[in-house]
């Protein structure tokens, strides 16, 4: 039989893990929309220029041809979006008459990126994101806000602890600029990679690379150590001694922002002066999450403050702020090391037995009737031994089989296969306990905390 | 302002729309789940050769580039999916030892092809599909299974009622084949073109085009023009004369399936001898639904049987039955004739009116204590004047506003601005109608039966 391969870096899931990732899409969903958040999906694809006016994504665009494109068809002009803020703020800008200002939404939706793939980055991959965008002003409140929102939604997750890093693009490019920096993102980038190569390996590239003075590569050092778990994180910054207006908007930013997150429990977010993220479209207030344990995948969440990118090319302004759930780096990560344990591993809460092709009609009205109560179910499909169609129960992981005609009593039974119990049972009454009625989801850790 | 421009093909709803056609997706999962159907989703893209296989569809297929693909870099082989049978078949071959069998999925995802855009013809555009697949045999019962359960879940759309058109392929390849004609496909795919060009076109293209003779050709559009309610359509068939081992073959399953099918509501199914569907790879029982009062927009759902899709290439047999409900092509129309009806645009329940900065932290905690009782709601962003807040609620199609400094009480009141009737409310014990906890969709016709 020739073996058929996976494509890397396009993930699918086993069925078991598919029940998971539509768990983890649903309590997504239900936390986002309890919070207001309006639900929208935007098309995969979007014209090339847009794609390639922001950050540092442009070699990574998978570009769409017809296989069958006549001669001189030309480029569809055409690319897969890379994530879902640059298709949202089009979408915004587009729509603009018909929406309702601010905009609260959340898009759970795939985006690919022609990456190499490796653990944790995908060609093909989910994010869950919920942005805001305002008509003219947004106050800063929400770039707080957003926080508590994203704190709300992954502890509600059968996940390890998220602690959000918080920064401020103004607080870093104004201090690069009162420093007399003139190539500020190169600055960002080398920054945003100090945990990943180290302060040595950064101090070289704005050094050699970027051309900065020793002295001024220690100051840049200086800001990217500090860390902070309130407000006072302002005064660290200050301390430095470096002055400026752009700088002095962002720190008051961050000390508001803070200051607000303070009645979130210890360890949820930390101010971190490193933190740049690669987008250029960020203006103000940028994120990243990183999962407890699991530091070396890199942020698990991001984003951030955009001012200037939903425009429609026009001088109104639409600014916004959102954050980005890399569900599929999350997921793909607990898998592989078996950290989540679902309850069961089908929709199916009964498994009706069939006894024979004449009694095929019995066993349908008890599915019909147990459905009916909302109670998932199947028929087996054919009239095998009990012992075999108990056997696919097990393997499916459905916990009930029912029997239209039981051993004990020649009517209606019903057996909990995890205990073997059977039991007579009324197909109108019957219900299964509540945690066998639909998946649970739950982080299993038992054993691993060694790794 | 520069006006972005929709891309033609690829739809993209407003927010109230997407609300509909998450409601829609929800129905669907609940159903498909109820019938113990497990979800899967597989990666949007397929090797070319695996696109290529099946059917006419070669023409329609995206593949993709990577934008800065290095010189001598070669194709990357992979286009994306146009339809979700041949990805299904493909993961439950490359997935068997893994996998319980019959496999009952269902996939609810985008597809795409690259045609000519028209009205309920989309580049990208969502499918729901379920099938179940066995290994080595799969009982013809499951081809009329697939029915009742498309049947229940349409029924439970607000959606116009669908009849589902049933057809054998092996009735007509038997009859072909009996007749003496060799072209088995090009007959299909002009028989199946009968809705659309008439019978003068289609005896046309039989006689000039595929060659056959005067009779002949009699013999194949008095097979087309049978329809039937009930099992007694396979006694006109056989009444036409012809003979053969697959023709029988063909007809028994037919008339099993539609014995099955009898209890339905009438008007649900009709057997239609003229449906082949475009697919190369079914190979009994072929299914077509069209949408009463829209027949002019085709096929709204579609599928069959088909025994050899599934093999991966060896000599085992995985046959499988499946139907694929065209939702965006649903939708599309529905939203378009202004036909359905949402019970509002949002999902909020409830707006908390914020009446000062100062009072944020009170509006906020009233937001948490509706949230932690599973009340979807939404601060207003800015302490603007009441009338404003309660006009954003309006066009949101939000229901209640809530105020923590009511003009009757000075305390907690919440308003239902459909009524303008405002009342004091305690947060900890104050809950919507069930009808306004959340989004209800229904199906409205009203003024628009004459169209």
């Amino acid at each position: 039989m020739k073996k058929i391969k996976p494509i890397s870096g396009f993930p699918e899931w086993l069925p078991d893990q598919k029940l998971v990732e539509q768990y983890f899409i649903d309590r997504l969903r239900e936390k986002f929309e309890l919070f207001g958040f309006t639900p929208i999906e935007t098309r995969s694809v979007e014209p090339l220029d847009q794609l390639l006016k922001q950050g540092e994504t442009d070699k990574e665009i998978y570009v769409l041809r017809r296989l069958q494109a006549a001669e001189g068809e030309g480029n569809l002009n055409l690319g897969l979006h890379y994530d879902l803020t640059v298709p949202f703020t089009r979408y915004v800008a587009q729509n603009r008459g018909q929406l309702q200002f601010p905009m609260r939404r959340y898009q759970i939706q795939k985006a690919w990126r022609g990456e190499r793939p490796q653990e944790g980055r995908y060609r093909e991959f989910y994010q869950a994101d919920i942005d805001i965008i305002a008509e003219n002003d947004l106050p800063v409140y929400f770039d707080a806000e957003m926080v508590v929102l994203l704190h709300e939604v992954v502890t509600s997750l059968p996940i390890p602890r998220i602690t959000v890093h918080i920064n401020n693009r103004k607080v870093l490019e104004g201090f690069y600029r009162a420093l007399g920096i003139e190539d500020v993102p190169a600055v960002l980038r080398a920054v945003d990679k100090l945990d990943k190569i180290g302060e040595q390996a950064v101090s070289q590239i704005l050094t050699a690379t970027v051309g900065l003075a020793p002295a001024v590569v220690e100051k840049c050092l200086d800001l990217a150590r500090i860390r902070g778990f309130d407000a006072s994180v302002a005064d660290a910054i200050m301390d430095l001694g470096v002055q400026g207006d752009l700088l002095r908007a962002g720190v008051d930013e961050l000390r508001y922002v803070m200051r607000i997150l303070e009645p979130l429990p210890g360890g949820s977010v930390v101010a971190d002066l490193h933190i740049a993220r690669g987008f250029d479209y960020y203006t103000g207030t940028v994120y990243e999450g990183i999962m407890m344990g699991h530091e070396d995948l890199g942020a698990v969440c991001s984003g951030g403050r955009y001012d200037n990118l939903a425009s429609g090319g026009s001088s109104l302004k639409l600014p916004g702020v959102g954050i980005s759930i890399g569900l599929s780096r999350i997921l793909g990560r607990l898998f592989s090391r078996g950290l989540l344990r679902a309850s069961r591993s089908a929709p199916s809460s009964v498994l009706v037995a069939l006894t024979s092709e004449e009694t095929r009609p019995e066993s349908n009205d008890v599915a019909r009737a147990l459905r009916v109560r909302k109670i998932p179910c199947e028929v087996f499909h054919t009239p095998a031994k009990y012992g075999k169609q108990v056997q696919y129960a097990e393997k499916k992981g459905i916990p009930f089989v029912w029997f239209t005609q039981g051993e004990q009593t020649g009517g209606h039974e019903v057996r909990d296969i995890r205990t073997g119990v059977q039991a007579p049972a009324d197909v109108n009454t019957w219900t299964p306990p509540p945690d066998d009625l639909s998946i649970k989801v739950s982080f299993d850790d038992r054993g691993r905390s060694g790794e």
